[in-house]
């Protein structure tokens, strides 16, 4: 498989951060930092990230100003995983191949990092000194996190996830559910990196368009590698949705059909990034590497 | 027990705008929509909404302002208090007279509804229309609430809080812990209202003292309560605190010197007070609420 451009370069600098933000917290608590530490830089393949500075990237923002979009999302997303990992949601021991929070330290320290994850991604927010971001436009990117990531965006699609467990639900609603559960951050990787740049309203819309679509093969991707991988590949039991009777692409629709369906929507994110009048091979590049990896 | 001018009217306003903020949300799932309206809504006496609003009435802010704010920290609360009920933290049955919601829903839905309620409180800041906060003090408000609510503010308070339990700390310890988990969120309810002020910043610090005195005085009192009160009195458990072996003031001082305790807090916060060059007889009034209180 091909190689991303600069994925270990934006990796590199998004864990610098992430780490130099948890090395900035005055300490309370300290084996909830510990914790939040844990799930915040065990591993990851830090794709919100790399999205974010991407498209910062492509239609130039200055990357100081990405940084903080980066590391309040890898927030969002690792605390989302904390409290998805817990035994009263999808009770997973293993995540990225290494013990989960609540097993590596104790439940309620794994809800509390989970927390204390989320406030952080608003505070490095609240905090970061933008250098081409008006404070007006500071608060919208606030805003636009906290409606990605609440009950109208992540949180909402997991609670609809988990009651449509043992449940068969439609395509449609799998895709309304995918949209919000692991979608709408992933397009606000995108959209709030779009915020610190100077780019036209049309070019936006077509952005929004883009990461709805790879957003969305990305998750049939997931359901894919869950039935045709193995433990070591994934670094979690593979399977694991079958056996928690999840709906999900290959259930509804076969796995070939499956496969036929992320590349249709890698195809239409690939002609709607064409229709740009800029240089966006970095970025169909990550729609590459989304549709096309294996783990 | 004397009543608190304007207790009525502002708990009438603040869920009057917290149910509002509820209804405004497209729905998702309806079952996590209906916990964090539970949770929200079911009770409380509404400590926080009120401090804001009489400290917006005394100092002069514009009370639309103030409705945000006491929103959202009522959100964090609310969250906060779902999450310490949980099985893994303190494992309670009953808030405010009425099962928990964890009890009333499930687990998964109760973590979730504490995620989302948490993210809501900071998306009420963020699209509120402030009348007299600028942008840049709009993003000065949500920092507040972050430092006052994550790692280290609430939530480092309770892991704090919760690795103490079964341990013998100091008074200064315990006087940390309370100072996190219970005082930054009231303070933080008393500063941001002022945000939304023209105060001078030599009051800012007085109201700043005063919050704190009376923060630590509400977790006395709550702790003596604890120990004093009826399970009927308390709408929960009473002596849960004994039971679960935590450090309180009456355990560190004997319930005797608590009483002393909290008398001389809140007599400190009403000399505070009086240095200040406004008609600050309503705060007066919520000090002597907070000491006097018996449930």
């Amino acid at each position: 498989m091909k190689t991303l451009a600069n994925l270990a370069t934006y990796q590199q600098r998004s864990n610098q951060f992430l780490q130099q933000a948890i090395s900035n917290l005055a300490i309370t608590d300290k084996k909830l930092l510990e914790a939040m530490e844990y799930a915040l830089l065990i591993g990851g393949k830090r794709m919100r990230p790399f999205l974010a500075y991407t498209t910062g990237e492509v239609f130039g923002a200055n990357l100081e100003d990405i940084d903080a979009i980066a590391a309040a999302i890898e927030c969002i997303h690792a605390y989302s995983l904390i409290h998805d990992d817990l035994p009263a949601m999808d009770d997973d021991d293993l995540r990225r191949g290494k013990p989960t929070c609540h097993i590596a330290f104790d439940e309620a320290t794994a809800i509390l990092a989970g927390d204390a994850l989320q406030t952080l991604a608003f505070d490095l927010l609240a905090n970061h000194p933008f250098k081409a971001v008006t404070s007006a436009e500071q608060v919208q990117l606030i805003s636009m996190l906290a409606k990605a990531s609440g009950y109208q965006g992540m949180c909402g699609g997991q609670a609809m996830d988990l009651s449509a467990t043992n449940s068969r639900i439609s395509l449609e609603q799998l895709e309304h559910i995918h949209a919000l559960k692991t979608g709408a951050l992933l397009k606000a990787s995108m959209l709030m990196a779009l915020k610190c740049t100077k780019v036209e309203a049309s070019a936006y819309n077509t952005c929004e368009r883009f990461a709805h679509l790879i957003g969305l093969a990305y998750q049939v991707q997931d359901d894919i590698i869950d039935v045709t991988s193995t433990d070591e590949e994934l670094g979690k039991p593979a399977g694991s949705d079958v056996a928690a009777n999840k709906s999900t692409y290959p259930a509804l629709l076969g796995l070939q059909k499956s496969k036929e369906k992320a590349d249709q929507l890698y195809s239409e994110a690939l002609q709607a990034l064409d229709s740009l009048p800029y240089n966006t091979q970095n970025l169909a590049d990550f729609a590459t590497f989304i549709v096309k990896r294996v783990s």
